[in-house]
């Protein structure tokens, strides 16, 4: 799939595939940030500068022909958007995207953003719980692109990174968690102090300083240096297992103790999808998030992927997309409650 | 239709049927106090006086065939509580009801209270506006019972009654409005408190100290002394005729400005009560006041008897009896969801 299908999908594969633990981790990212050695950070490099980094990892990702390699500038200001909207993008690659480019794998599983903060991201994005195979798949990458690239590595540190808190590893790691239970029974924020106390970092769906809209929490690792990669991996792992655990176990008690509650909840919310004639983003999010949360405990019997299609649908860099122009917030309130009345609508 | 049949039927006259005004004026209710002469008022009477009441009336009530005599203690509360909730008796009727009667026409027009406040009340309840009809109903009605009873009357003053403020005619006239719109555009407190200064009384759904709820307002005549029966209808026609017009020019305005907004809210309230597991009495009473309007605006496609009908077995000595048991809030509200999903789910 060309990055022009992969952008005027609505299928995402992260989104729309299955995977380990579904049922609460949506999906697993691994990233890892590289420099070359002889080449200014991106921050501070020329136009010159740029376009060595295109032609020698060009030239390194040669061998594996399922990549693709797309300029930014060649896309528009509303595909750049939903590229970033699918994650397949950082939001920082829609700044000064003169400079910048993105390899995208066929199958939408890897990643390499080029002059982002480095000059190498090079990204696994996975449905479920698959840190182990997003790393592996980062990591033999990796091992390719080192044969011919010259990476900025001191022995003491390891590798240089442009912002010192990626140093060493450059490696991030996280997970998309989607916590409805322990929000509603008021368990969310403890849980999420704890975690933070673990030297994880918690953020909602759009990565540093966005809000978590629809119950998505991102839970990553903090620390990149002093640590290999499988200790960092195994931490945040083990982490996340025991917040799954407490979540299915919030969702059971809820469902056993206050059924009637969680049903009416779940109901209302999709008879507010079918019905509703405005519909912003926020709202939209958390009424999916409900409609999730019951057809998880089966109260509803609502297709997963048709959920996880409308949570892409409503983003509003799709309605910007479907409309062909930019709308005024009130009009995508309009046509977001439109578009989700048809999904909706051969449905039971 | 006996009173069996009355209480056990879903079918309210003066709620199903047709009227004019009706996309306003739910109903129209006239009643008159009267009391026997040589007969203490209810408040202070012997049981024996009660009987003499009983029979004096059934006696002069005779040449009608189409009224039943009901004693009030050989229903059962919920029954009670239904003739109450339907309007054909008052909730004063409930209470100490041993020494209290209730003779209802067979086409749930015309109902008689015996021993309530005053010796007699007769009263009419008619659908849409129709003030004048329905004082003509009472009024011949009166006629035949003053043939042969003694009514307590004076030159001076009029008709004598328990409480002052009926003295003189012993009318009170009301209408019930359904007023969403002026609800909608924060007018409803400026022109109900111009109401009150023209001597009129606002009042929610069931009367004195009742909350207005689902947007229904009663207003009715203050003043029963000084003035004709004639006067004191015309007197309120007039003014209900300035708050339909306010009501219509609000809805069109409505439809007009802010066309989404209200079609948002009449379908999420649809979606609601379509969908909901819980629904508390006022909030389905608000809901189908916001699909009402949106039926009356053409906006969405209800038949109106179906949403009066929700009125009604939404009620709690409905869901009562529907039970056949007292049930708890909770419970109450679960079964109130249930029914009106069941009647929503035939619709389109």
């Amino acid at each position: 799939m060309g990055i022009k299908e992969i952008v005027n999908s609505t299928k995402i594969y992260w989104l729309t595939s299955d995977g380990p633990e579904r049922d609460v981790v949506v999906s697993s990212r691994v990233r890892i940030a590289r420099n070359l050695a002889d080449i200014p950070f991106p921050g501070v490099m020329s136009d010159a500068d740029a376009e060595s980094i295109f032609h020698a990892v060009k030239l390194a990702v040669a061998k594996r022909n399922d990549i693709e390699f797309t300029w930014l500038r060649e896309l528009s200001d509303a595909e750049r958007e939903i590229l970033m909207e699918k994650h397949l993008i950082s939001p920082d690659l829609l700044e000064n995207h003169e400079k910048k480019a993105v390899m995208l794998s066929e199958d939408e599983t890897i990643s390499i953003m080029l002059n982002e903060e480095d000059h190498l991201r090079i990204q696994s994005l996975l449905p479920g719980l698959q840190l182990e195979r997003a790393w592996n798949l980062v990591n033999e990458l990796d091992d390719l692109l080192e044969e011919t690239l010259g990476y900025a590595f001191c022995e003491q540190l390891g590798y240089l990174t442009s912002c010192p808190t990626n140093v060493g590893t450059g490696l991030r790691a996280s997970a998309m968690l989607h916590l409805p239970a322990l929000n509603i029974i008021n368990q969310i924020n403890s849980i999420m102090s704890t975690v933070s106390k673990l030297r994880l970092a918690v953020r909602g769906l759009y990565g540093e300083g966005s809000e978590a809209k629809g119950n998505l929490y991102q839970v990553s690792n903090q620390i990149t240096l002093g640590h290999t990669e499988e200790e960092i991996l195994k931490n945040l792992n083990s982490v996340i297992k025991q917040i799954i655990d407490k979540e299915r176990k919030a969702r059971k008690a809820l469902y056993e103790e206050q059924r009637y509650y969680l049903e009416d909840r779940v109901f209302r919310a999709y008879g507010t999808l079918k019905y509703a004639r405005l519909l912003t983003s926020n709202e939209s999010m958390n009424l999916i998030s409900d409609v999730k949360l019951g057809a998880n405990l089966k109260i509803i019997d609502v297709d997963p992927n048709v959920l996880n299609e409308l949570m892409i649908i409503t983003r509003p860099s799709y309605l910007t997309k479907y409309a062909g122009k930019k709308l005024d917030s009130h009009k995508r309130d309009i046509l977001r409650a439109e578009l989700v009345r048809s999904k909706l609508k051969n449905l039971n």
